[in-house]
């Protein structure tokens, strides 16, 4: 892997409290001083698109976010992306053939305690290494394609599509 | 990937804090707790073979760790293991040619703030279900054939090896 | 100090994510979690009276604090609450001259990373068991008096009023 | 509370891993690091005396200590001390009348999950500006008399003394 491509989007993987609201919104993508503070072996970009909680990802930003990868030269992409819209967005994606792209995120803030964040970046992170050209999904430590999973919002967890 | 064994050997993945003795000692795998918390959507168990530090592992040690995969059913094996001999270890085991065994520990002990634990374990346990048969480390974010890296114990961190 | 009674009353330092709701709230009082975990050397009772924001506690939310807290034996009693009105409510128990009361909040979640929620329990205990019967303020590793302390917002910090 | 002198010494709480010693020694003194990042109103300097696990500690040390705060001009003082000898040396600073001396540390490192300095400091700092001149100790949530407090070593936490 020459140099991996990060894409964030926001999501609750980069939702973090602003006292001074009174609120709790997406702020600063977070994988990149977790990647430096973790002193990863490999080369990464990234490339800070949007900033939204995935139920309010549009169309037009999913073709945007398709785009801004065609227009890359890695070969291998991780997306951080909210988890209520993310198997839309990979799909999306799938029209992207000649890349690995994983799509990842996490149901708790990498700020809080007890996150899911660090595990699903390295879920992912070994994972686009390791797959073949095409576009999969991180999340819950299993790697998924995109026709095959979905998230059990009331579960709060992805499991598989039937 | 239908279930994956997971075999714990020590390391200072697994050090804790045992204030009665003034001294800081390999403890209970972390592993099994970590992935519980997590949530991960797959089955798994933990068999911990052994409990040392990797300084002290030897040759009878290792072959113990190989027969006890080797004895197993399962074709997806994830190995936690001290990082001053993890690529002996994984050299030893390179012989199973049948399943995908992927090494991982820490470098800082899972129960320390800022630890790499859970990022590893990610690490490991997106490579193992991504990857054909064969034996991998998984440590600062890439995977490596255990030909080809090696421990740089001064600068703490795995590199390639020439 | 025989007994401490602690009144929780919500405030930021007891909110956490919930994911079903993509929202953050007011959850569960976090003090005695925290107050066991530690292991630490006083009894100590909760009572969980009002689960609010405190920009949204009413003067008569103050007045049922001030009664329960009357209705106590205790004469060591420590509240949590938000930061945003914790002077307001200081101030209307200020009526109660017979027991020393220290009210202390959190300006990050006790759920955060980085939190100030422990420490800031920790200066209020200290304080609770050393101070003479009175109201008090602990925030920011001060103890204040309440006609002498606000919160200045935009710093988010408290400091010292004219 | 003019200025708040902090002494430390060593001991648990400062305990960190060397990876490349494969141990776990005391490092630097983490209290200014957790005092900065609390953002606390009151200032402070740091006077990192000697930096050893209390077992270790000498009346030498304990000589040294006392004459370094005597020495200064704050009338606050917090000393950071390991847990297996604090009350011997408390009892030698009890020489010391001047000034509100109070003795903390703690039963897990400062680094660890879970430990109990960050609290432990917060009821050091709540009691040092709140208690008339003296010498205490500020473990398990509790600020002790030198004289009535001991360390219960196999419960590994500290209890009145008969």
């Amino acid at each position: 892997m020459e140099q991996l491509c990060i894409v964030t989007t926001g999501g609750t993987i980069d939702k973090i409290y602003f006292d001074d609201k009174s609120d709790f919104q997406v702020g600063e993508p977070q994988i990149g001083r977790i990647l430096e503070e973790l002193g990863v072996a490999f080369r990464y970009s990234v490339i800070p698109i949007i900033r939204k909680d995935s139920l309010h990802i549009t169309d037009e930003d999913r073709e945007l976010i398709r785009a801004t990868i065609a227009a890359q030269d890695a070969r291998h992409v991780l997306v951080t992306h909210g988890t209520d819209s993310m198997v839309q967005t990979a799909q999306v994606l799938s029209t992207l053939t000649d890349r690995t792209i994983v799509l990842t995120g996490a149901l708790n803030p990498a700020r809080f305690r007890g996150s899911d964040a660090e595990f699903n970046i390295g879920t992912a992170v070994g994972a686009v290494q390791s797959l073949p050209p095409g576009v999969y999904i991180a999340m819950n430590g299993r790697v998924w394609h995109p026709a095959k999973v979905r998230k059990n919002v009331a579960a709060n967890r992805f499991e598989a599509a039937d």
